[in-house]
Order: C-alpha cells, then structure tokens, then sequence
C-alpha cells in the first residue's frame, strides 16, 4: 500500500487522523495536572510526552493549537509554570482516557473521571494519586511551531516520585512490564508492555571506539564475519 | 521514592541517564534513513518521534546537541531536505539498535547493521526494507530549543509505505501488536506490545456535547452514578 502526499490529504478526516495517529509507533500514556491561580485543578491525557536531557533534566509535550477549543492546561501552566507527568497504568485507562472530554473549566477531571490527587509541600499543582510514577516539572520554554499552529512546551524536572511498593527499578532504570505503564497506538488503542531484550548501551562506554571492536566481536553476530 | 531536582544533579551519570531516559515511559523504535549529497547513505535509530498533526500530515523529532559527535543525519537532512522514518520490528531489533554506534561517515549503518536499503522513484533517501511501515518526508522547519542545544526537526508525509502482506490495518489504523512494531524503554529495553483496549474517542464526533452526554450515561461506569 502506497500513499502519496495528495492522497493523505484526500482521505476522509476521520480515516486521516486514524491512520497519521498510528502511524509513527507506540506513544506514551501520561496525564498532564495543572492548576489555575484560583484553584481550579485540571487533568488531560497527553502521549507526546517526550525525552529532551538529562542534565539538566528536561522533558517536553505538544500542545495541540488551541484555536477553536480552550486549552486550561496552557492556562494554567502559564499563570503557575508547574504541571505534572502522571504515568497511566492498565488499571485506570478508561478513567485516564476520558479526561479527554472537553468539560467545562470549573469542573474537575479529578472528579468527573473519578481520580484522587495528590500534593507535595511547597509545589502547586496536583499529581494523581493512582500513578505509580509522578514526575513535578517547572516550566522552561514554550516554542510556537509555525509549520501548523502546535506548541512545544518544555519543562524541567523538579521532583520524581515513584511508588516503592513494587520493585520495579532495575539498576536505576523503570521497567515498564513491572510498573504496568500503558501505551497509546493512535488516537484511542491502549496496550501493555512486554519487556523482551536489554542491550547494551554505546554511548554509555568511556572509551567506545576500543571497547566496541572488543564488543562487536564477541557479541555481535554480524561483526563475527 | 522521591528525588528532587538536587538530587537528581547529583547521581552518577550512568544512574541519571538511566532514570532520566526511562521515566516518561514508552517510546516508539524507529529508523531514520538518510543520504548525502554525495551518495553516503545513514541510518540511525531514535526514540523521539512523534505526530504534531495530520493534515498537514506532520512529524517530528528531536535531534541531541551536535557539540561533540558529528550528526551525519542531520547533515544529510539539510543537504537533501527529505529522511524517511521506519518501523522497528521484534525481528530486527539488534540490527536496528547497533546502528547508535558512532561509525565514520563513509560506513553506511546499512552495511555494518545489515539491514537492506529500499528506493522508491523520484525520492533520494533510503527506506529500510525490513520495515513493514515506511514513512518518507520533506524537512519542514528546524526548531533550536535553547534550554539544552537540543533540535527538534520537523518534515512533512510525503509517502507511507504500508506492507500489505499482513492485515495489521483496523478502520484505518495500525495495530502495533499485529504489525510487531517494537517501543524502547530508557536507553536500551526494547518491549513488544499487546492491546488490551480500544475506546470511543470524543474529538471525532460532530456533535460532541450531546453526544457525550448519551455516550457517558449508557457506557462509563462513572457517570451512572
């Protein structure tokens, strides 16, 4: 099956989103939580969520253009610069799902999609309490994308909390089968995670060049020949 | 478990790399092909990518500093203005992850990953043969992201290539525990995927107030209360 570009923009809006949502693999499943100046909490699911660095700590979303809905997220993120990322786990992804609904914004996601916040001293805004990986960020930058209207927004990472009641770090690093963290394929398929090979990490190596020749030819089948 | 901001600063590198790379949960393995101007083809695997929107249809992902290791994709994109992005299947996943090896810009990851390169007309990049979903797009937009040096780089769909011997489509989307498309955890976990649930998704009705309203009373738990 080949489509060209015209014939993308042929297709029927809904077959068109289905296919463009799904097609660039599995995303992240995360809620968003942010609270307004006045106190008005707010909860959406977003699976843009992305890695951007380690030292410092930054991570980064795409906000959707907010012309023709309102966007309480951005508002609150602008009037506080807080939010935090909340895995979605298997056990809650209907509730995690719906937060997509557009309610009203006095009326609370927490309540409507019957989820528990949860806070922290001296950091604003709510982090839901059924995740077992919490994570409070600080806004960093927000970069209008010209090519259609969407906005990156860039936080860094202030606090992580993750529920020790289930061992699921190992040597440092989440395991996603363990924790039971979710995926998105498109715009409403969720799937669970079934960790099947750990390889090692290049990059990782102080000395790569040497250690992986050593590497390859020990390891590495196609390096054998 | 609660690190702070500090406390994340000060773990060992290795740690915070590992905690960092994996605590936004899954992200989708795909391989980017590339070519020079003079004919060297790249291919690297990222797990960056992600969908900003379907019509236009747009991609993008994001590119580490270039301050210390040369970044023969990102030269080559600007060179050619077109990379294609691929589909990481459960049975080339080694393949596809060796190609983060820092090889010389005349190696091409093809040869030394052995993976084959696929051509289509009139479109310079390579696509990965192995892969059942092929993407082939236009460089769109460069966005520096000033916090980290980082680059987030953006291209237009011109051409998916969808392998039709596998029925992996539903109504239009992909079924990734089908199509065998495999998501990275942190650094270097590679995880397949089941999909437990398929749900309604209100941005597609025409009508969503009303509709929402029947939809919540006659099908989630929570709003029958």
């Amino acid at each position: 099956m080949h489509y060209t570009k015209l014939e993308i923009k042929d297709l029927n809006r809904v077959k068109r989103l289905r296919l463009m949502n799904s097609i660039t693999g599995i995303k992240s499943a995360n809620l968003i939580g942010t609270i307004s100046e006045k106190g008005c909490t707010n909860l959406a699911i977003f699976s843009s969520v992305v890695h951007l660095g380690s030292n410092p700590a930054l991570i980064g979303f795409v906000m959707r253009p907010n012309k023709d809905v309102k966007r309480d997220t951005l508002d609150n993120i602008l009037e506080t610069k807080q939010f935090t990322i909340n895995h979605v786990h298997s056990t809650f992804i209907e509730k995690a799902h719906y937060t997509s609904i557009s309610f009203n914004h006095d009326q609370s996601e927490f309540d409507y999609c019957n989820l528990e916040s949860f806070y922290i001293d001296n950091y604003l805004p709510p982090f839901v309490k059924e995740s077992k990986v919490k994570l409070g960020l600080k806004l960093n930058e927000i970069i209008p994308i010209k090519s259609n209207g969407c906005k990156f927004i860039i936080g860094e990472v202030e606090h992580i909390l993750i529920d020790d009641s289930i061992d699921f770090m190992t040597e440092g690093a989440l395991n996603l089968e363990i924790s039971s963290s979710v995926g998105v394929g498109g715009l409403n398929s969720y799937y669970t995670m079934n960790k099947i090979i750990e390889l090692p990490f290049p990059r990782l190596s102080t000395n790569p060049a040497s250690d992986m020749n050593e590497f390859f030819k020990s390891n590495f089948d196609i390096f054998k020949q």
